[in-house]
């Protein structure tokens, strides 16, 4: 069994740099899932950078906007996969949600990351999660901000909850969340 | 006397679920003293949701948007008293300034905050507070906003500071602040 | 060599002021660096309030709001020199582009930092940074709060990186970033 890894932050706290590092010294074959859909020119410019510096260090590259757990799924021969992020995952789902003109919950959410999560326990190797930090700002006064920010934390809680290490990564340095905090008075 | 623990963290962290979860394993007989006022439908919805998941675990409820002290001196009889959350009666005493047409500013907030601590301490049980953090975004453009950010982190200050225990949730998990680290170079 | 020291946080979290006691437990003769300029009234009146109460314990003040490796090197008879904050001298780089018509970038602000960060290991005191943590609320619709957002982060991993000792405050208490966690799978 693989050991399942979460590593949240906030924006440009080092949590990709450091996902990358810690997959490239389990193995020399890794595979990074990019859950980004290419936007605008300047998420293009963002991917495209992103992926240059992942090719000079030979990760192989899928770009799976939705079906994370299939990704999962088909790529066993690799001894570290790196979902890269899950935040835009969720963002994702939203825009699917929206085009399809029907409504996505905390609840829908948190059985598409058990579906994830599944496939992560099934995978041989290891499998990394970079999620982001979005709830310690101002409320947002847009409603869709704000169902994202709900779907975003919910799917962190879950995804969290059944990894076997959680890193929050703070000005590019990483501070272990312990499990070892017992729920008590 | 009771200890006195405050839970912070972003939106959707596992919060309140934290906090109640301990409040549970303290006493059967709890009190939830809920600050959020019902402003609209969306609250309203949060508001029902969340009071139904704890009616089924046989907590006993108390609004109160203001009186925070008051309502924690009036509760005794409980073993444990949960106030969710700080935060939003921050909103409240700003929204009845606003009505008053007076300012508040982080001097008062603190005044309010040593009188909530006092009645804490006062209590025979332990007392926990769940809060927010809202000041790791972008400066808000709003000056409404700009100074809810500010009292906010103030009462989040006046109040950590005196609590026998602080902890931080992150992705659901509880992070503990130890007060260990001394202030030195 | 004088050791370096980073305080992050958000706002109001209780940076400056922990940062100001540190240094004041150092050396009775401390210099601040207030990168703040004077902007707008609402501004002013923060400036005011801060320098009355370092004031009162005989601070010695310098105002740079963009060479701060210079104002550091400038005040190598103090042993205790205090930057506040980071965050304040990104926005300053920024509006100086601004005006020059020029772009920054991440590379840019990096490069600035090291320079910062060189000036800070000469020093033969203490030398403290106080930054913001501006990247855990939702992503600003703003492209310059985004761009923002990305230098200020780079600049806070650069800063890490380099120092000794990295805090994080949370409602107003210290949280010790440790370095021993290392990257690995």
């Amino acid at each position: 069994m693989g050991k399942v890894i979460l590593v949240t932050g906030g924006s440009r706290s080092g949590k990709s740099s450091w996902a990358q590092k810690t997959a490239e010294s389990i193995s020399p074959r890794r595979v990074f899932i990019a859950t980004c859909p290419v936007i605008d020119d300047e998420m293009r410019e963002r991917i495209r950078k992103h992926r240059q510096s992942r090719d000079e260090k030979n990760w192989h590259t899928i770009e799976e906007p939705l079906d994370i757990a299939g990704a999962i799924d088909s790529s066993h021969e690799f001894p570290a996969a790196l979902v890269d992020c899950l935040t835009l995952w969720i963002n994702n789902l939203m825009y699917r949600a929206e085009k399809e003109n029907t409504a996505i919950t905390e609840t829908d959410v948190a059985a598409e990351c058990r579906r994830v999560i599944d496939a992560a326990k099934r995978h041989p190797g290891a499998v990394l999660f970079v999620t982001n930090e979005v709830g310690m700002g101002i409320i947002p006064e847009n409603a869709q901000a704000r169902l994202y920010r709900d779907l975003a934390g919910r799917c962190n809680q879950v995804i969290a909850e059944a990894c076997d290490r959680v890193v929050l990564m703070i000005s590019g340095l990483p501070l272990e969340m312990s499990r070892l905090t017992a729920v008590s008075g």
